[in-house]
Protein backbone atom coordinates (compact mmCIF):
# COMPACT_ATOMS: atom_id res chain seq x y z
CA UNK A 1 0.00 0.00 0.00
CA UNK A 2 1.78 3.46 -0.75
CA UNK A 3 1.43 5.87 -3.27
CA UNK A 4 -2.00 7.33 -1.58
CA UNK A 5 -4.45 4.63 -2.29
CA UNK A 6 -6.91 4.59 -0.01
CA UNK A 7 -8.35 8.38 -1.15
CA UNK A 8 -9.85 10.31 0.61
CA UNK A 9 -10.22 9.03 4.25
CA UNK A 10 -13.40 9.95 6.46
CA UNK A 11 -12.66 8.93 10.00
CA UNK A 12 -15.78 10.15 12.35
CA UNK A 13 -15.05 9.59 15.90
CA UNK A 14 -11.72 11.67 16.27
CA UNK A 15 -10.13 9.88 19.72
CA UNK A 16 -7.44 7.58 20.40
CA UNK A 17 -8.01 5.00 17.98
CA UNK A 18 -9.34 7.57 15.51
CA UNK A 19 -6.33 9.84 15.55
CA UNK A 20 -3.95 6.86 15.98
CA UNK A 21 -5.49 5.56 12.38
CA UNK A 22 -5.31 9.18 10.60
CA UNK A 23 -1.32 9.92 11.48
CA UNK A 24 -0.53 5.88 10.48
CA UNK A 25 -2.50 6.62 7.51
CA UNK A 26 -0.71 10.07 6.91
CA UNK A 27 2.63 8.37 8.25
CA UNK A 28 2.87 5.80 5.35
CA UNK A 29 1.14 8.29 3.09
CA UNK A 30 -1.14 5.96 2.39
CA UNK A 31 -4.31 8.84 1.60
CA UNK A 32 -4.52 11.56 -0.43
CA UNK A 33 -6.51 13.38 2.52
CA UNK A 34 -7.95 12.78 6.36
CA UNK A 35 -11.56 14.67 6.89
CA UNK A 36 -12.15 14.10 10.59
CA UNK A 37 -14.95 14.02 12.09
CA UNK A 38 -16.48 14.93 15.95
CA UNK A 39 -18.99 17.03 17.58
CA UNK A 40 -16.57 18.83 19.64
CA UNK A 41 -15.18 21.82 18.38
CA UNK A 42 -12.15 21.50 20.70
CA UNK A 43 -11.40 17.82 19.50
CA UNK A 44 -11.32 19.04 15.60
CA UNK A 45 -9.27 22.23 16.52
CA UNK A 46 -6.59 20.05 18.35
CA UNK A 47 -6.48 17.40 15.74
CA UNK A 48 -6.44 19.68 13.24
CA UNK A 49 -3.39 21.97 15.11
CA UNK A 50 -1.50 17.96 15.85
CA UNK A 51 -1.38 17.93 12.17
CA UNK A 52 -3.64 14.38 12.75
CA UNK A 53 -6.22 15.55 10.02
CA UNK A 54 -6.35 17.74 7.36
CA UNK A 55 -10.27 18.73 6.76
CA UNK A 56 -11.97 19.41 9.85
CA UNK A 57 -16.20 18.60 10.00
CA UNK A 58 -18.93 18.35 13.12
CA UNK A 59 -21.40 16.90 10.57
CA UNK A 60 -20.38 13.46 8.88
CA UNK A 61 -22.94 14.06 6.22
CA UNK A 62 -21.17 16.79 5.02
CA UNK A 63 -17.95 14.99 5.30
CA UNK A 64 -19.74 12.17 3.06
CA UNK A 65 -18.89 14.32 0.22
CA UNK A 66 -15.77 12.84 -2.56
CA UNK A 67 -14.71 9.89 0.34
CA UNK A 68 -13.27 6.90 -0.58
CA UNK A 69 -13.21 5.14 2.89
CA UNK A 70 -14.99 6.09 5.77
CA UNK A 71 -14.15 4.51 9.16
CA UNK A 72 -16.48 4.95 12.34
CA UNK A 73 -14.20 5.68 15.21
CA UNK A 74 -17.09 6.67 17.87
CA UNK A 75 -18.37 5.09 20.78
CA UNK A 76 -20.70 1.69 19.70
CA UNK A 77 -24.01 3.48 20.97
CA UNK A 78 -23.15 6.66 18.43
CA UNK A 79 -22.98 4.12 15.13
CA UNK A 80 -26.71 3.32 14.61
CA UNK A 81 -27.69 7.16 14.71
CA UNK A 82 -24.23 7.69 12.53
CA UNK A 83 -24.93 5.31 9.80
CA UNK A 84 -29.13 6.36 9.84
CA UNK A 85 -27.78 10.22 9.37
CA UNK A 86 -25.18 9.17 6.55
CA UNK A 87 -26.81 6.57 4.52
CA UNK A 88 -28.44 8.27 1.65
CA UNK A 89 -25.02 10.17 1.17
CA UNK A 90 -22.59 7.22 0.89
CA UNK A 91 -20.81 7.48 -2.43
CA UNK A 92 -21.26 4.84 -4.71
CA UNK A 93 -17.61 3.55 -4.19
CA UNK A 94 -17.28 4.27 -1.14
CA UNK A 95 -16.55 1.21 1.36
CA UNK A 96 -17.62 2.34 5.18
CA UNK A 97 -15.97 0.14 8.22
CA UNK A 98 -15.90 0.54 12.00
CA UNK A 99 -13.25 0.13 14.31
CA UNK A 100 -16.23 -0.82 17.67
CA UNK A 101 -15.40 -3.48 20.15
CA UNK A 102 -18.69 -5.48 19.92
CA UNK A 103 -19.91 -6.43 16.13
CA UNK A 104 -22.95 -7.45 16.99
CA UNK A 105 -24.56 -4.60 17.69
CA UNK A 106 -23.02 -2.65 14.79
CA UNK A 107 -23.79 -5.32 12.27
CA UNK A 108 -27.62 -5.04 13.03
CA UNK A 109 -27.16 -1.54 13.60
CA UNK A 110 -25.52 -1.34 9.51
CA UNK A 111 -28.57 -3.42 8.25
CA UNK A 112 -30.89 -1.51 9.37
CA UNK A 113 -29.48 1.85 8.99
CA UNK A 114 -27.83 0.55 5.10
CA UNK A 115 -30.81 -1.48 4.19
CA UNK A 116 -29.44 -2.90 0.29
CA UNK A 117 -26.61 -0.31 0.79
CA UNK A 118 -25.15 -2.99 3.53
CA UNK A 119 -22.64 -4.23 1.28
CA UNK A 120 -20.59 -1.48 1.86
CA UNK A 121 -20.30 -1.94 5.53
CA UNK A 122 -17.00 -4.37 6.48
CA UNK A 123 -17.24 -4.06 10.46
CA UNK A 124 -13.83 -4.59 12.45
CA UNK A 125 -12.13 -4.47 15.42
CA UNK A 126 -8.38 -2.97 16.48
CA UNK A 127 -7.19 -4.95 19.41
CA UNK A 128 -5.96 -1.85 20.54
CA UNK A 129 -5.50 0.89 22.55
CA UNK A 130 -4.76 2.64 26.13
CA UNK A 131 -6.61 3.03 29.32
CA UNK A 132 -6.10 6.84 28.40
CA UNK A 133 -8.71 8.55 25.71
CA UNK A 134 -8.46 11.22 23.30
CA UNK A 135 -6.64 12.77 20.42
CA UNK A 136 -3.61 13.80 22.16
CA UNK A 137 -3.27 10.24 23.47
CA UNK A 138 -2.90 9.30 19.49
CA UNK A 139 -0.11 7.70 18.26
CA UNK A 140 0.75 6.56 14.96
CA UNK A 141 2.37 3.11 16.19
CA UNK A 142 -0.29 2.16 18.11
CA UNK A 143 -1.65 -0.96 15.64
CA UNK A 144 2.01 -1.88 15.08
CA UNK A 145 1.95 -5.66 15.68
CA UNK A 146 -1.30 -5.98 16.83
CA UNK A 147 -4.50 -7.55 15.96
CA UNK A 148 -7.29 -6.40 13.69
CA UNK A 149 -10.11 -8.57 13.48
CA UNK A 150 -12.73 -8.16 10.55
CA UNK A 151 -16.30 -9.77 10.78
CA UNK A 152 -17.20 -9.25 7.32
CA UNK A 153 -20.97 -9.62 6.47
CA UNK A 154 -22.37 -12.31 3.53
CA UNK A 155 -22.91 -9.31 1.70
CA UNK A 156 -19.26 -8.03 1.12
CA UNK A 157 -17.52 -7.96 -1.76
CA UNK A 158 -13.91 -9.52 -1.30
CA UNK A 159 -12.52 -6.32 -3.22
CA UNK A 160 -13.90 -3.80 -0.12
CA UNK A 161 -12.52 -6.59 2.31
CA UNK A 162 -9.39 -6.34 1.08
CA UNK A 163 -8.97 -2.83 0.88
CA UNK A 164 -9.63 -2.24 4.99
CA UNK A 165 -7.84 -5.08 5.57
CA UNK A 166 -5.01 -3.53 3.44
CA UNK A 167 -5.47 -0.44 4.99
CA UNK A 168 -5.18 -1.48 8.94
CA UNK A 169 -1.84 -3.88 7.37
CA UNK A 170 -0.83 -0.15 6.18
CA UNK A 171 -0.97 0.55 10.07
CA UNK A 172 1.23 -2.53 10.94
CA UNK A 173 -1.86 -4.51 12.10
CA UNK A 174 -1.97 -8.44 11.86
CA UNK A 175 -5.41 -8.89 10.06
CA UNK A 176 -7.53 -12.27 10.83
CA UNK A 177 -10.95 -12.69 9.72
CA UNK A 178 -13.75 -14.15 12.05
CA UNK A 179 -17.54 -14.16 12.23
CA UNK A 180 -19.57 -11.69 14.43
CA UNK A 181 -20.71 -13.92 16.43
CA UNK A 182 -17.25 -15.68 17.25
CA UNK A 183 -16.05 -11.97 17.76
CA UNK A 184 -18.59 -11.18 20.31
CA UNK A 185 -18.01 -14.59 22.17
CA UNK A 186 -14.29 -14.32 22.33
CA UNK A 187 -13.97 -10.77 23.29
CA UNK A 188 -16.63 -11.52 25.48
CA UNK A 189 -14.37 -13.50 27.29
CA UNK A 190 -10.77 -12.03 26.40
CA UNK A 191 -11.31 -8.50 27.03
CA UNK A 192 -14.97 -7.52 28.34
CA UNK A 193 -15.60 -9.69 31.31
CA UNK A 194 -11.93 -9.21 32.82
CA UNK A 195 -12.98 -4.99 32.59
CA UNK A 196 -16.41 -5.90 34.08
CA UNK A 197 -13.85 -8.10 36.71
CA UNK A 198 -11.20 -5.02 37.37
CA UNK A 199 -14.22 -2.06 37.60
CA UNK A 200 -16.02 -4.07 39.99
CA UNK A 201 -13.61 -5.18 42.08
CA UNK A 202 -12.50 -1.31 42.76
CA UNK A 203 -15.62 -0.27 42.64
CA UNK A 204 -16.38 -2.98 45.50
CA UNK A 205 -13.79 -1.70 47.73
CA UNK A 206 -14.20 2.27 47.16
CA UNK A 207 -17.43 1.72 48.73
CA UNK A 208 -15.52 -0.01 51.67
CA UNK A 209 -15.44 1.82 55.39
CA UNK A 210 -11.79 1.84 55.43
CA UNK A 211 -11.11 2.67 51.59
CA UNK A 212 -8.65 5.06 51.89
CA UNK A 213 -6.46 2.60 53.89
CA UNK A 214 -7.11 -0.32 51.91
CA UNK A 215 -5.87 1.52 48.79
CA UNK A 216 -2.54 2.68 50.83
CA UNK A 217 -1.77 -0.55 51.00
CA UNK A 218 -2.31 -2.20 47.55
CA UNK A 219 0.90 -2.89 45.74
CA UNK A 220 2.28 -2.83 42.14
CA UNK A 221 -0.01 -6.43 41.55
CA UNK A 222 -2.98 -4.47 42.40
CA UNK A 223 -2.24 -1.66 39.96
CA UNK A 224 -1.44 -4.05 37.32
CA UNK A 225 -4.42 -5.50 37.81
CA UNK A 226 -6.72 -2.73 38.03
CA UNK A 227 -4.84 -0.84 35.26
CA UNK A 228 -7.78 -1.42 32.82
CA UNK A 229 -9.91 -0.12 35.48
CA UNK A 230 -9.27 3.57 34.58
CA UNK A 231 -10.52 2.97 31.13
CA UNK A 232 -13.38 5.27 30.04
CA UNK A 233 -16.92 4.95 32.07
CA UNK A 234 -19.12 5.61 28.94
CA UNK A 235 -17.02 3.82 26.24
CA UNK A 236 -17.34 0.67 28.32
CA UNK A 237 -20.66 1.45 29.52
CA UNK A 238 -21.61 1.33 25.69
CA UNK A 239 -19.58 -2.16 24.96
CA UNK A 240 -21.46 -3.79 28.13
CA UNK A 241 -24.71 -3.13 26.82
CA UNK A 242 -24.00 -3.92 22.82
CA UNK A 243 -22.32 -7.48 24.55
CA UNK A 244 -24.65 -8.23 27.44
CA UNK A 245 -26.02 -11.24 25.31
CA UNK A 246 -22.43 -12.66 25.91
CA UNK A 247 -21.74 -10.96 28.98
CA UNK A 248 -24.50 -11.99 31.41
CA UNK A 249 -23.93 -15.44 31.00
CA UNK A 250 -19.90 -14.91 31.86
CA UNK A 251 -20.90 -13.17 34.77
CA UNK A 252 -23.01 -15.99 36.11
CA UNK A 253 -20.12 -18.22 35.65
CA UNK A 254 -17.34 -16.09 37.38
CA UNK A 255 -19.99 -16.27 40.23
CA UNK A 256 -20.17 -19.80 40.36
CA UNK A 257 -16.49 -19.68 39.98
CA UNK A 258 -16.02 -17.48 43.04
CA UNK A 259 -18.42 -19.75 44.82
CA UNK A 260 -16.42 -22.68 43.99
CA UNK A 261 -13.33 -20.72 45.31
CA UNK A 262 -15.03 -20.22 48.51
CA UNK A 263 -16.28 -23.48 49.12
CA UNK A 264 -12.58 -24.72 48.42
CA UNK A 265 -11.50 -22.53 51.32
CA UNK A 266 -14.40 -22.98 54.07
CA UNK A 267 -13.52 -26.70 53.66
CA UNK A 268 -9.70 -25.60 53.83
CA UNK A 269 -9.14 -28.00 50.46
CA UNK A 270 -5.88 -26.56 49.91
CA UNK A 271 -5.20 -29.36 47.37
CA UNK A 272 -8.18 -28.26 45.21
CA UNK A 273 -7.34 -24.70 45.43
CA UNK A 274 -3.63 -24.93 44.42
CA UNK A 275 -4.72 -27.12 41.43
CA UNK A 276 -7.23 -24.12 40.38
CA UNK A 277 -3.93 -21.69 40.96
CA UNK A 278 -1.87 -24.42 38.78
CA UNK A 279 -4.20 -24.72 36.37
CA UNK A 280 -4.26 -20.37 35.92
CA UNK A 281 -0.45 -19.88 36.06
CA UNK A 282 -0.01 -22.64 34.14
CA UNK A 283 -2.49 -20.92 31.01
CA UNK A 284 -0.99 -17.07 31.99
CA UNK A 285 2.19 -18.08 31.56
CA UNK A 286 1.53 -19.76 28.23
CA UNK A 287 0.67 -16.50 27.21
CA UNK A 288 2.80 -14.13 25.47
CA UNK A 289 3.17 -17.65 23.03
CA UNK A 290 -0.09 -17.77 22.11
CA UNK A 291 -1.03 -14.14 21.42
CA UNK A 292 2.73 -13.90 19.79
CA UNK A 293 2.66 -10.42 19.17
CA UNK A 294 2.81 -7.72 21.66
CA UNK A 295 -0.80 -6.38 21.46
CA UNK A 296 -2.13 -3.51 23.89
CA UNK A 297 -5.78 -2.53 24.78
CA UNK B 1 22.14 2.02 60.71
CA UNK B 2 25.83 0.98 59.99
CA UNK B 3 28.89 -0.35 61.45
CA UNK B 4 27.31 -4.59 61.30
CA UNK B 5 24.93 -2.86 63.88
CA UNK B 6 22.34 -5.46 63.38
CA UNK B 7 25.06 -8.25 64.26
CA UNK B 8 24.63 -12.40 62.67
CA UNK B 9 21.30 -12.35 60.69
CA UNK B 10 19.49 -15.97 60.12
CA UNK B 11 17.44 -15.93 57.21
CA UNK B 12 15.16 -18.81 57.15
CA UNK B 13 13.78 -19.22 53.61
CA UNK B 14 16.37 -17.61 50.73
CA UNK B 15 13.86 -16.96 47.90
CA UNK B 16 12.33 -13.62 46.62
CA UNK B 17 12.05 -12.03 49.73
CA UNK B 18 14.61 -13.37 52.18
CA UNK B 19 17.34 -13.30 49.14
CA UNK B 20 16.75 -9.67 48.50
CA UNK B 21 16.84 -9.01 52.40
CA UNK B 22 20.04 -10.44 52.40
CA UNK B 23 21.63 -8.41 49.25
CA UNK B 24 20.20 -5.56 50.80
CA UNK B 25 21.07 -5.66 54.36
CA UNK B 26 25.17 -6.64 52.48
CA UNK B 27 24.81 -3.91 50.37
CA UNK B 28 24.39 -1.50 53.17
CA UNK B 29 27.16 -3.13 55.49
CA UNK B 30 24.48 -3.86 57.95
CA UNK B 31 25.60 -6.70 59.19
CA UNK B 32 28.42 -9.00 60.43
CA UNK B 33 27.20 -12.40 58.84
CA UNK B 34 24.32 -13.65 57.34
CA UNK B 35 23.34 -17.71 57.33
CA UNK B 36 20.80 -18.75 55.03
CA UNK B 37 18.71 -21.72 55.48
CA UNK B 38 17.19 -23.62 52.94
CA UNK B 39 15.69 -27.08 53.01
CA UNK B 40 16.81 -27.42 49.55
CA UNK B 41 21.03 -27.81 48.83
CA UNK B 42 20.57 -26.57 45.09
CA UNK B 43 19.07 -23.47 46.82
CA UNK B 44 21.93 -22.90 49.31
CA UNK B 45 24.30 -23.36 46.89
CA UNK B 46 22.98 -20.84 44.40
CA UNK B 47 22.64 -18.59 47.05
CA UNK B 48 26.29 -18.83 48.35
CA UNK B 49 27.63 -19.00 44.74
CA UNK B 50 25.66 -15.55 44.14
CA UNK B 51 27.12 -13.89 47.32
CA UNK B 52 23.75 -13.70 48.69
CA UNK B 53 24.77 -15.36 52.11
CA UNK B 54 28.13 -15.74 54.12
CA UNK B 55 26.41 -19.56 55.44
CA UNK B 56 24.35 -22.18 54.51
CA UNK B 57 22.27 -24.34 56.76
CA UNK B 58 19.72 -26.88 56.09
CA UNK B 59 18.93 -27.18 59.80
CA UNK B 60 17.45 -24.16 61.35
CA UNK B 61 18.27 -25.22 64.75
CA UNK B 62 22.09 -25.13 63.89
CA UNK B 63 21.59 -21.78 62.21
CA UNK B 64 20.69 -20.80 65.95
CA UNK B 65 23.59 -20.57 67.08
CA UNK B 66 25.12 -16.97 67.72
CA UNK B 67 22.24 -15.53 66.36
CA UNK B 68 21.67 -11.61 66.87
CA UNK B 69 18.35 -11.46 64.36
CA UNK B 70 15.98 -14.36 62.66
CA UNK B 71 13.80 -13.56 60.11
CA UNK B 72 11.43 -16.30 58.92
CA UNK B 73 10.97 -15.44 55.30
CA UNK B 74 9.55 -18.83 54.04
CA UNK B 75 5.88 -19.70 52.93
CA UNK B 76 3.43 -18.97 55.94
CA UNK B 77 2.00 -22.69 56.24
CA UNK B 78 5.93 -23.57 56.88
CA UNK B 79 6.09 -20.81 60.12
CA UNK B 80 4.58 -23.36 62.60
CA UNK B 81 7.10 -26.36 62.31
CA UNK B 82 10.21 -24.05 62.04
CA UNK B 83 9.04 -22.04 65.29
CA UNK B 84 8.63 -25.27 67.12
CA UNK B 85 11.80 -26.33 66.03
CA UNK B 86 13.95 -23.34 67.04
CA UNK B 87 11.98 -22.35 70.31
CA UNK B 88 14.77 -24.25 72.79
CA UNK B 89 17.44 -22.89 71.31
CA UNK B 90 16.98 -19.20 70.25
CA UNK B 91 19.32 -17.34 72.20
CA UNK B 92 18.40 -15.14 74.61
CA UNK B 93 19.15 -11.36 73.27
CA UNK B 94 17.95 -12.71 69.77
CA UNK B 95 14.83 -10.78 68.08
CA UNK B 96 12.96 -13.05 65.85
CA UNK B 97 10.78 -11.62 62.74
CA UNK B 98 8.73 -12.67 59.45
CA UNK B 99 7.65 -11.58 56.13
CA UNK B 100 4.55 -13.52 55.89
CA UNK B 101 1.87 -12.23 53.90
CA UNK B 102 -0.57 -13.43 56.37
CA UNK B 103 -0.30 -12.03 60.15
CA UNK B 104 -3.10 -13.89 62.03
CA UNK B 105 -1.90 -17.16 61.87
CA UNK B 106 1.66 -16.67 62.28
CA UNK B 107 0.92 -14.99 65.51
CA UNK B 108 -1.05 -17.60 66.48
CA UNK B 109 1.49 -19.93 65.48
CA UNK B 110 4.36 -17.86 67.23
CA UNK B 111 2.26 -17.81 70.69
CA UNK B 112 1.95 -21.51 70.60
CA UNK B 113 5.71 -22.46 69.67
CA UNK B 114 7.49 -19.80 71.62
CA UNK B 115 5.15 -19.79 74.91
CA UNK B 116 6.64 -17.20 76.90
CA UNK B 117 9.49 -16.60 74.97
CA UNK B 118 7.01 -15.02 72.21
CA UNK B 119 7.78 -11.34 73.49
CA UNK B 120 11.51 -11.71 71.15
CA UNK B 121 8.73 -12.34 68.07
CA UNK B 122 7.82 -9.54 65.89
CA UNK B 123 5.52 -10.47 63.13
CA UNK B 124 5.99 -8.57 59.76
CA UNK B 125 5.16 -8.38 56.09
CA UNK B 126 7.25 -6.44 53.49
CA UNK B 127 4.46 -4.98 50.47
CA UNK B 128 6.83 -6.35 47.92
CA UNK B 129 7.94 -9.11 45.61
CA UNK B 130 7.16 -9.87 42.12
CA UNK B 131 5.60 -13.09 40.06
CA UNK B 132 8.89 -14.33 39.81
CA UNK B 133 10.17 -16.66 42.73
CA UNK B 134 13.53 -18.08 44.34
CA UNK B 135 16.77 -16.23 45.10
CA UNK B 136 17.92 -16.14 41.37
CA UNK B 137 15.29 -13.38 40.67
CA UNK B 138 16.46 -11.33 44.33
CA UNK B 139 17.64 -8.06 44.02
CA UNK B 140 18.46 -5.68 46.82
CA UNK B 141 16.76 -2.80 45.91
CA UNK B 142 13.52 -4.83 45.76
CA UNK B 143 12.29 -3.13 49.23
CA UNK B 144 13.36 0.58 48.15
CA UNK B 145 10.33 2.83 48.98
CA UNK B 146 7.77 0.08 50.06
CA UNK B 147 5.76 -0.33 52.74
CA UNK B 148 6.71 -2.92 55.41
CA UNK B 149 3.88 -3.87 57.60
CA UNK B 150 4.91 -4.17 61.93
CA UNK B 151 2.31 -5.71 63.53
CA UNK B 152 3.53 -5.99 67.01
CA UNK B 153 2.32 -8.07 69.56
CA UNK B 154 1.48 -6.89 73.12
CA UNK B 155 4.24 -8.59 74.80
CA UNK B 156 7.22 -7.11 72.18
CA UNK B 157 9.18 -4.16 73.52
CA UNK B 158 9.74 -1.30 71.83
CA UNK B 159 13.75 -1.95 71.74
CA UNK B 160 12.86 -5.05 69.63
CA UNK B 161 10.31 -3.62 67.74
CA UNK B 162 12.45 -0.86 66.63
CA UNK B 163 15.30 -3.14 65.98
CA UNK B 164 13.05 -4.60 63.23
CA UNK B 165 12.14 -1.26 62.20
CA UNK B 166 15.44 -0.33 61.54
CA UNK B 167 16.64 -3.31 59.54
CA UNK B 168 14.11 -2.32 56.96
CA UNK B 169 14.47 0.78 56.98
CA UNK B 170 18.38 0.23 56.23
CA UNK B 171 16.96 -1.69 53.08
CA UNK B 172 15.07 1.29 51.91
CA UNK B 173 11.65 0.54 52.93
CA UNK B 174 8.78 2.57 55.08
CA UNK B 175 7.96 0.72 57.78
CA UNK B 176 3.90 1.34 59.41
CA UNK B 177 2.45 -0.38 62.15
CA UNK B 178 -0.68 -1.96 62.72
CA UNK B 179 -2.79 -4.42 65.02
CA UNK B 180 -2.89 -8.18 63.54
CA UNK B 181 -6.40 -8.29 62.63
CA UNK B 182 -6.15 -4.97 60.57
CA UNK B 183 -3.55 -6.18 58.67
CA UNK B 184 -5.20 -9.51 57.49
CA UNK B 185 -8.21 -6.88 57.09
CA UNK B 186 -6.26 -5.35 54.31
CA UNK B 187 -4.28 -7.13 52.67
CA UNK B 188 -6.84 -9.63 52.09
CA UNK B 189 -8.82 -6.89 50.43
CA UNK B 190 -5.95 -5.05 48.84
CA UNK B 191 -3.66 -8.08 47.77
CA UNK B 192 -5.37 -11.67 48.40
CA UNK B 193 -8.66 -10.92 47.08
CA UNK B 194 -7.45 -9.56 43.60
CA UNK B 195 -5.13 -12.21 43.26
CA UNK B 196 -8.09 -14.69 43.35
CA UNK B 197 -10.25 -13.42 40.95
CA UNK B 198 -6.93 -12.64 38.78
CA UNK B 199 -6.41 -17.24 39.25
CA UNK B 200 -10.13 -17.54 39.59
CA UNK B 201 -10.85 -15.45 35.95
CA UNK B 202 -7.76 -17.41 34.01
CA UNK B 203 -8.89 -20.72 35.45
CA UNK B 204 -11.89 -20.35 33.81
CA UNK B 205 -10.92 -19.39 30.66
CA UNK B 206 -8.62 -21.96 30.79
CA UNK B 207 -10.95 -24.77 31.07
CA UNK B 208 -13.55 -23.09 28.32
CA UNK B 209 -13.21 -25.28 25.04
CA UNK B 210 -12.10 -22.63 23.09
CA UNK B 211 -9.94 -21.33 25.38
CA UNK B 212 -7.03 -20.84 22.85
CA UNK B 213 -9.11 -18.96 20.71
CA UNK B 214 -9.92 -16.63 23.86
CA UNK B 215 -6.23 -16.26 25.01
CA UNK B 216 -5.75 -15.84 21.06
CA UNK B 217 -7.70 -12.35 21.64
CA UNK B 218 -6.36 -11.13 24.65
CA UNK B 219 -4.50 -7.86 24.64
CA UNK B 220 -2.26 -5.84 27.27
CA UNK B 221 -4.98 -5.13 29.19
CA UNK B 222 -5.46 -8.76 29.64
CA UNK B 223 -1.65 -9.62 30.47
CA UNK B 224 -1.22 -6.74 33.02
CA UNK B 225 -4.76 -7.70 34.67
CA UNK B 226 -3.99 -11.16 34.98
CA UNK B 227 -0.13 -10.99 35.54
CA UNK B 228 -0.87 -11.79 39.59
CA UNK B 229 -1.83 -15.01 38.22
CA UNK B 230 1.42 -16.29 37.64
CA UNK B 231 2.37 -16.14 41.29
CA UNK B 232 3.12 -18.97 43.07
CA UNK B 233 0.02 -21.53 43.24
CA UNK B 234 2.08 -23.02 46.77
CA UNK B 235 2.76 -19.60 48.46
CA UNK B 236 -0.45 -18.39 47.37
CA UNK B 237 -2.73 -21.41 48.25
CA UNK B 238 -1.35 -20.73 51.82
CA UNK B 239 -2.16 -17.24 51.89
CA UNK B 240 -5.62 -17.88 51.01
CA UNK B 241 -5.97 -20.46 53.50
CA UNK B 242 -4.05 -18.75 56.69
CA UNK B 243 -6.25 -15.73 56.15
CA UNK B 244 -9.36 -17.34 55.19
CA UNK B 245 -11.65 -15.70 57.75
CA UNK B 246 -11.11 -12.53 55.59
CA UNK B 247 -11.09 -14.27 52.21
CA UNK B 248 -14.65 -15.88 52.46
CA UNK B 249 -16.68 -12.72 53.21
CA UNK B 250 -14.76 -10.71 50.21
CA UNK B 251 -15.48 -13.66 48.38
CA UNK B 252 -19.07 -13.72 49.14
CA UNK B 253 -19.15 -9.52 48.79
CA UNK B 254 -17.74 -9.94 44.86
CA UNK B 255 -20.62 -12.62 43.95
CA UNK B 256 -22.94 -10.09 44.75
CA UNK B 257 -20.95 -7.30 43.20
CA UNK B 258 -20.79 -9.24 39.78
CA UNK B 259 -24.14 -10.60 40.46
CA UNK B 260 -25.23 -6.74 41.16
CA UNK B 261 -23.58 -6.22 37.73
CA UNK B 262 -25.45 -8.73 36.05
CA UNK B 263 -28.74 -7.78 37.08
CA UNK B 264 -27.64 -3.97 35.49
CA UNK B 265 -27.27 -5.61 32.22
CA UNK B 266 -30.35 -7.89 32.22
CA UNK B 267 -32.36 -4.82 33.00
CA UNK B 268 -30.07 -2.76 30.32
CA UNK B 269 -29.59 0.31 33.09
CA UNK B 270 -26.33 1.92 31.54
CA UNK B 271 -26.59 4.72 33.90
CA UNK B 272 -26.50 2.70 36.76
CA UNK B 273 -23.64 0.63 34.92
CA UNK B 274 -21.75 4.05 34.24
CA UNK B 275 -21.76 5.28 38.03
CA UNK B 276 -20.52 1.81 39.11
CA UNK B 277 -17.45 2.15 36.39
CA UNK B 278 -16.79 6.09 36.91
CA UNK B 279 -16.98 4.94 40.80
CA UNK B 280 -14.55 2.85 40.06
CA UNK B 281 -11.96 4.60 37.37
CA UNK B 282 -12.39 7.81 40.04
CA UNK B 283 -10.40 5.48 43.00
CA UNK B 284 -8.18 3.94 40.32
CA UNK B 285 -7.03 7.24 39.37
CA UNK B 286 -6.19 8.27 42.63
CA UNK B 287 -4.29 5.02 43.49
CA UNK B 288 -0.72 6.73 42.46
CA UNK B 289 -1.53 9.49 45.18
CA UNK B 290 -2.67 7.14 47.87
CA UNK B 291 0.06 4.68 47.74
CA UNK B 292 2.72 7.70 47.24
CA UNK B 293 5.47 5.52 46.75
CA UNK B 294 5.98 2.86 44.08
CA UNK B 295 4.90 -0.03 45.49
CA UNK B 296 5.55 -3.56 43.27
CA UNK B 297 4.42 -6.82 44.44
Amino acid sequence: MSDCSLGHVVIIGVGLIGGSLARALKAHDAVSQITGVARSQETLDLALQLGVIDNAESDPVQAMNEADMVVLASPVSTMAPILEAITDYIPAHCVVTDAGSVKGSVATAARQALGDKVDCFVPGHPIAGTENAGVAASFAELFVDHRVILTPLAENSETDIQLVQAMWEVCGARVVRMSVEDHDAMLGAASHLPHLLAYSLVDFLSQQDRHEEIFANTAGGFRDFTRIAGSSPVMWRDICLANRGELIPLLKSMEQQLAGYRELLEKSDGEQLEQAFRRAKTARDKLPEVTKVANDE
